[in-house]
């Protein structure tokens, strides 16, 4: 039997323009994909514990999303559409945070069914420029990121 | 004093992932800007003889854009949001095609004052893959594009 451990996540840099991201969750991807597209599951642990507003959440090919955190340092706006949405496989979609509007991300996102209860999510994430990707490198992601991650492991271990 | 003739776009490639387009208009930038910018002018010129709606106007960095064309073929939808908006001088924003969705253009217009009564307008349209950049240049872009610049020609000497 898996420990339930925190794991944390793997982050490289495959080419000028892109970041890569492997995590691994313990549950199975039908359920880590509930978490990852549910409007009311995304609002439980996107925010690593400030309020969510999910705006608008139409996970399918052409459908727009926008998501907004609220914080005591104010209010953060994320918003994107979809261009493939596979239920369980793959969701491509683009990403953008409202600081900088215009600069967008094309993030594919897959689950892999490890077997075993667990599953491995892949996010390739490709920026239009090297500096937008070095700037998302230098901006924190990484610890919000696996904030992030953390509370999707507490929910996943709820269920 | 000029003659009041279509001009044709110059279209080149400069780099793997990007569209050049120049394009001189018989008209002060001023103009220019307020045909290129104002709603109601948008819908004058972008369809080419057909019906626009313009659904979402917010010429100003953040703001969102969203043109739908109507002919006997369909709708075509053309939507994006504004990183940079300089009166007179400059708009950065992303463009995308209904047909494709989240795949993303970086469009940077800037008008030139050549000080003769006419400007020159430089696009610069920068694709996330080489691929896409082909297929926008495979598409018939160059034939809408210039029965576009005519049509603004034609709103141009209207007034």
């Amino acid at each position: 039997m898996t420990a339930a451990v925190a794991n944390r996540a793997t982050v490289s840099t495959p080419g000028d323009r892109d970041i890569h991201i492997e995590r691994l969750l313990n549950a199975p991807r039908g359920r880590v994909w509930r978490a990852l597209n549910d409007a009311d599951q995304i609002a439980q642990w996107w925010g690593r514990g400030n309020k969510m507003t999910i705006e608008k959440h139409e996970p399918w090919r052409g459908g727009h999303w926008r998501y907004v955190e609220h914080s005591d340092h104010g209010d953060q706006g994320f918003e994107g559409r979809y261009r493939e949405v596979t239920p369980e496989e793959r969701m491509v979609r683009t990403f953008e945070w409202d600081g900088m509007p215009a600069h967008v991300i094309i993030e594919t996102m897959t689950l892999e069914d490890l077997g075993d209860g667990r599953t491995k999510v892949v996010i390739d994430s490709l920026f239009h420029t090297r500096e937008e990707r070095d700037g998302m490198l230098q901006s924190g992601m990484e610890g919000g990121m696996n904030e992030s991650f953390d509370a999707l492991d507490r929910l996943l271990a709820e269920a």
